[in-house]
């Protein structure tokens, strides 16, 4: 058996450590699991420079990372569903199963989730990592690992994509091209939205969205008001959308979002976000607009893996740099820095990896 | 037959004449209603003083009322389910029965609705009235006519329910106690919500609230934080609430719902309110509440008829004063002015009803 | 403007004549239409040879056709959504828009339903027919009037997927590859099945399933038993369905459905069948499988153009005959005799057709 | 501590031993209960008479009970929820918390259900018992052990309304007064239904559905056909109702409650029954009406509880006997021969109970 599981531990802001840990025995419900690729979300960046992301907050050394696929290395006696050498999607949190919201299967609600990289809870940026092994989920023969691991964000888009009810024909307009923006996009086509619109402010970033199947794209000028862009997004789409996602985060954003959508309509708003927003509410209330929050996922994966499976959305558009694990410091940088407009930054974790 | 057809009409901001009108004959598909009871509502009082509610404005003279109870009169020869002599409620909003929401059930929100005393459209303060009949809902024995004018605010509050997914043991929060509010406090009590806090800042009409059935009253004092307020409202339910419910419109109550409510709950907003509201929308959002804005009813009447019927609920200490057809003025002055601290002011558009 | 408006009548048992009727007015919220195509359906030919179809009697005589699309010839004056040159789907059922099951948007199950070519109803299998303007649906311009023709049978798919409650990644089994079962199969995939098998006992309809994209075919045999199919149909799928949709009919293919589905499952039932059945209706409930009827479309019009025009389902190998009206007794005799083994065969009503 | 774990075992057929058993520690997720009330269910009386019920059948000796009421003696460590001292109601089955089902919320049909008293897995009729601490719910203060006990079959019935998806104003049909029947209406009351008639062939029953609420009770005579049956509910009920419910099990039971039912109704079908029924589901589906199993329950304790504790439901008028645990056997045996016309019979498990 191997020895080596050098680990990406962050102790401070701006303070990211590579180091050897033990390699962990998994419990009779666990998989042992050869770490194959990890993600860099914009959550991590958070806490590389503040130390924090929203309401939660570093206390201590973490380990990093929380988007990732591994290949089964060791089952723990109970595990059922998975062997060794199986390759997988790892679901990051693992819920208590006894709650309220547990028992009524809005598990990523649970008060003690236990989710990677979210402090206290040590993340899965290493050789070796032991997960549960129902929150592995079997990646087909045709599928990638560096695709296994996007589907920690297009499982953000799923969740979206049901939150906002999105069915065959539907209009959907999403704001921000980062990967949650390309996942909850390429989400509303593959469960039925006939014409999608989606924003952002770089032209590079639409270009990737157009490739993963946006009908339509704008660019959104700073010079432009929110009247402007609400004109535009109307004129585009030629009539209102039934659901609208923002995945930008601005207060302009998620006014516009609730001003362009249709009566009966949702707006769906995903991610951290400024803490307090000035909103035009009353119109939105009117038209019995529905204002949903979207947090992490709950029985998503499976879908996600689906809808790449099936062909009907291609994820590899959105991964624009690679780095092995031993660079990881260097990974976090380009992705602080925004080096060559990154999307999504893979870390290889195997030390098999060729590039 | 009648001849008089005495009929409030309102020429411009504080200006409501009486005058005749000739009785309307009914169409095949509607009844001719001898009116009974008409209640003021609080978008009356905007009509009265401002010329307009919310984004609707007055532009032109327009009958009253949409608040009512009638007896019919007359049918059209393709009625079936009334007779004459059948007394009933009357939801005053018909809308165009073709359009993509009228088709999905959600005709509230048709944009070719017509909805008495909403511009352009004639309300039914009035002795006589013509009425779809398929929007009278007959009143049981056991329900007065005044009971069947509250059926309208009552279908708000059902409606707000229904969008609030009460259910049995459900905790829930209702700011205001106007006839809204407590229509909403006395909708969840009956859709099985084992604890209900609800709040004003008058203490007579917390009384109100108490003998409908409030579990809590909270009597906010114009010196109470928005802390204070939440602190408060944790204090006496012992546990966050599942659906909070602002009926009283300010942004500080939006803000107190936003932030009280349990993760996977609901905060329902009902009535016209301020255009523009800081909300601390991020928190809210993490915790997955939706925001729903509930606008009118729709298939809430018979709901609503039904809670009153079987004694789930107890409209009656909601009506504060009563006047005759002839002293309308007087009445809606009454509203205005807010003299003898008015919750329901009923008029009596029968000639021959006695006080 | 044409005088020509020969249309199809039956007055009884095997007995169609083709004669000239007057063209009709359009109401005010009417559309006179140039009718194009019309399909044969099965009901169509339970009425031709049996003067009924499950609980609906002929009673007098009758025009055919209810499976159609048309071209707008002129609007009513309150007609908005349509213009004269429009290409239309025609939803052949028009419901009273006013009983309490129209209000909630269930008015597929409307008691008042006038529906072409149910009796006492007249159809519309002539050359020119007046519909209301809401219940046409126009035509994108990448679609033909054949398959505008062929949404009335893919509606009924798209309304039992809707009841299967399918979405991504489901496992299902359809059973009959009639125009029904072709459809349901279409629905299903378009709506996100990760595999279906369909079955039927001829193998020219199993190749046409899987030119519309069905992921696997069981040919049944006479000789199998219940327990050979049930056995095989889960060695094919490697798992018990989510959902299973019988479109055949008879005892055996319901028996199968309940055996096969998993746990909290769904079994649509579409289409007339036989009265009584004697069925293992103890295992499915102990499973909580919902047994759903299927009965027509309610709002599927739109979703069932908009999987054509996207492309998610190809109709066309469906049809398999065309007449021109003035054949339209062969056109009958050849689905009743089944002659050349159809599947759907059209008639075209515009006299401009050429084949 | 006590010593004393008198232990009720079932060894074969009518074959129930009192031993005693060693006192089980709880596990750190666990409570250890001195039992108070165990209620005898129609199940047990299978497995007495005939070692097996439904498609469970027992394969070695096996502890009685799984309708019970206890209090808390001690907490495992990770236990939060309760205390010593507290009384509970027991949810009898604790699912595996990892399949699909279970992350879904549908932990009733959890394949790998560990339930009291189905085989192999023993039962809790016994002085000492350990349960998972979030499967005992603890009982409000004005609520008995004996009520306790019943929050089983009384949880059975919410379970069942809610598939009925019962609501304000629906018209409910109940077939059947044991336990689950008369569960079934409290709790269809409990859910708005405005009225309610149920059905049994015997009087005495009839007359304690009464004093739970029952609005119209018909006793059906061995003579009555089905078209009888039929005609003589929809005469009583005036209109066909919303809901059916068959907690009766016969063939000519279910075949009324799908000839009874209004189109978009529900029919559930509760508890083991003949495997093989021949039924008239062709008019049913027409009709769109839902035929659902109901299967135990799923987050349905608390619901039942808080019924309870409000006054919604009275319980108490089905408990007919009571027996000290020492004559558990006899107990058994009124319940097998139905001595005492015995509706529910109750075991008082701690040895401090006075009759």
């Amino acid at each position: 058996m191997a020895v080596d599981n050098l680990t990406a531990v962050q102790y401070g802001i701006n303070d990211i450590k590579l180091e050897q840990r033990p390699i962990p025995e998994p419990t009779d419900d666990q998989v042992l699991l050869q770490m194959e690729v990890v993600g860099i979300c914009g959550s991590d960046v958070h806490y590389l420079t503040e130390g924090r992301c929203g309401p939660f907050v570093m206390n201590g050394p973490m380990i990093c990372g929380h988007e990732a696929s591994g290949t089964v290395s060791k089952c723990g006696k109970n595990v059922k569903n998975l062997k060794p050498g199986d390759r997988v999607a790892i679901e990051p949190g693992v819920p208590c199963r006894k709650c309220e919201l547990c028992r009524i299967g809005k598990y990523n609600l649970c008060p003690d989730m236990k989710f990677c990289a979210t402090p206290p809870i040590d993340g899965n940026l290493s050789r070796f990592y032991c997960s549960d092994a129902d929150y592995c989920f079997k990646l087909p023969c045709n599928m990638t690992l560096e695709e296994g691991a996007l589907m920690e964000p297009l499982s953000v888009g799923v969740h979206g994509a049901k939150l906002g009810r999105v069915k065959m024909g539907h209009v959907c307009f999403v704001e921000g091209c980062g990967p949650i923006g390309l996942s909850m996009m390429a989400s509303v086509k593959a469960w039925g939205a006939s014409k999608v619109l989606i924003t952002d402010l770089l032209e590079n970033r639409l270009q990737v969205a157009k490739k993963m199947g946006a009908d339509y794209t704008l660019k959104i000028e700073e010079s432009m008001t929110e009247d402007d862009i609400c004109k535009k997004v109307l004129e585009i789409l030629g009539e209102e959308p039934h659901a609208s996602f923002d995945c930008a985060g601005g207060e302009k954003c998620t006014r516009v979002a609730l001003r362009v959508t249709r009566a009966a309509g949702v707006v769906v708003i995903l991610g951290m976000r400024e803490l307090e927003m000035n909103l035009p509410l009353a119109d939105a209330l009117i038209k019995e607009i529905d204002i949903r929050g979207s947090f992490r996922y709950n029985n998503d994966y499976a879908d996600a893996i689906e809808m790449v499976r099936t062909g009907r959305v291609n994820v590899k558009p959105m991964i624009t740099h690679h780095f092995k694990m031993e660079d990881t410091v260097k990974a976090f940088e380009t992705a602080r820095d925004r080096i060559g407009d990154p999307i999504k930054i893979h870390i290889h974790t195997n030390p098999k990896w060729n590039p």
